[in-house]
């Protein structure tokens, strides 16, 4: 390979990649709402949100998971390799606000060689943080990825 | 209640929600890179995708789930009584293809009252579905809403 990502086969458990931060701002949610068209009060209306606990506007869920799938892509670590996302679970641990700043840790704790010989399946333990170190997401994902070509007979 | 959203008490087993077809069209999936950071070829370089078993552009997963949360918004459900999405679990099943329609089934399918009395924790069954009638995403999320108020002392 002549880049950085890894094979499911370049990979081992406990091994860790990281990204970030990357900020969310007010109109990454503006921007999410519309195009998920999930205007849920407590992230659009601002009067509505301030008279919450939460105080404020915070985040939809789904925007901190698209961001940290943005940030996975930050790694370069699958860019060439990734053949498939297959599943997911994911804990909306923590508010997040405009202005957070939001960091990924990635780290292998499962390596299943099915389904095939040319892809083995990989999954990741998964924790977004915040700029205070406090986990806003976590949870597992499970990736499909390429294999190293076997050897070639007589080579 | 003067809307037609659910309180806990309110629903049922069984009881299923559907709202859609929301169509996903190109330029979603290049918003959604770019809000997201996920720039994977298979979603951004129409040439790249062209040469996959694909055939084309797809979709993100997490633009999928995106959409099943606005759709879930669509329902008129939750909207006055939801307190938290807490955390959900997600199978990309099939790909999802420009100008694809999606539609959103959620089916309540367990019932917790914990966490405190005037709120309860309540599992949906989740299924996207394309215009062909086939599942795209699939799972279980985990929302906690608003429960009826106990009823007063001599009322």
């Amino acid at each position: 390979m002549s880049d950085r990502s890894y094979t499911y086969d370049a990979l081992s458990l406990g091994q860790t990649f990281e990204a970030g931060p990357r900020r969310v701002t007010l109109d990454d949610i503006a921007t999410f709402a519309r195009i998920s068209g999930d205007f849920t009060a407590l992230h659009t209306d601002a009067e509505y949100a301030a008279a919450t606990p939460l105080g404020g506007l915070v985040a939809h869920g789904a925007l901190s998971l698209a961001i940290a799938t943005g940030l996975a892509h930050d790694t370069g670590a699958f860019e060439t390799t990734v053949l498939a996302f297959r599943s997911l679970e994911a804990s909306y641990d923590r508010p997040v606000f405009p202005d957070d700043d939001l960091t990924l840790t990635l780290e292998v704790d499962e390596l299943d060689e099915r389904p095939r010989p040319t892809r083995g399946r990989v999954r990741f333990e998964t924790k977004l943080r915040n700029q205070h170190g406090k986990v806003v997401m976590s949870g597992h994902w499970y990736l499909v990825l390429r294999r190293d070509p076997a050897p070639e007979a007589g080579a």
